[in-house]
């Protein structure tokens, strides 16, 4: 049911300063920054052999970052993304155990255009899940 | 210079309670709780094809996650560990570029028997990374 891990999320407070980082401190293979006003965010991958790291900073007015990065204003971890199948029935299935999704509750596209959802931290130890069908 | 993903760590208050629900939500491949006194953690891993989730719960006194639960109660991402190659040069590149490494900035062996540090998050945007020489 879950496949791969597509990312890791890291909220950052300058973007350019922390794709930098990664690119002189490991010699790591670094994406342009690609803007997602759609998502609210500015976006930076970072490569690695078996997933990527995201590193997020905030776009526009109402980025969904803003208050993890008012919270956090060095950055941090934000989210863990995770390939799946089908969504609808997944989401069903959560609802179901009592997940809370956030938002709508409806899958939207995500930053790869496939459909999203995030499971709220509240239900799942903190952490926030986000399933992108694939 | 940067291999795999070897892991991400969520960081929980009821490790029990944690692993069912991974597996009670999407039948994911939790495996047996391992204690780890060395490290004052007890784990359960989490299998993705690609990577997996690493599952902590304190154990016994002065556990390194102690402080992390008590500013998250609900428990949180807690840190990434990237696969790297000899550690001690990195190391030393990475002091030089003035990254802080934690505890005494030497190696020492992680849950898998190899050597890890763990890069500040005070440096690195909030994120603590781990790098295991493999």
């Amino acid at each position: 049911m879950l496949g791969p891990l597509n990312h890791v999320a890291i909220a950052v407070p300058d973007l350019a300063a922390a794709a930098k980082q990664w690119k002189e401190r490991f010699d790591a293979e670094v994406s342009e920054p690609q803007a997602e006003p759609d998502h609210g965010v500015t976006v930076v991958f970072v490569s690695l052999p078996n997933t990527k790291i995201e590193l997020l900073e905030p776009l526009g007015e109402n980025s969904p970052i803003a208050s993890f990065l008012a919270k956090n204003p060095r950055g941090g971890i934000h989210h863990i993304s995770i390939e799946t199948g089908d969504l609808l029935p997944l989401r069903d299935r959560l609802v179901d155990q009592g997940v809370t999704i956030t938002g709508t509750g409806e899958p939207r596209p995500g930053a790869h255009g496939n459909p999203v959802i995030f499971l709220h931290p509240k239900d799942f130890n903190g952490a926030l899940v986000e399933l992108e069908e694939v």
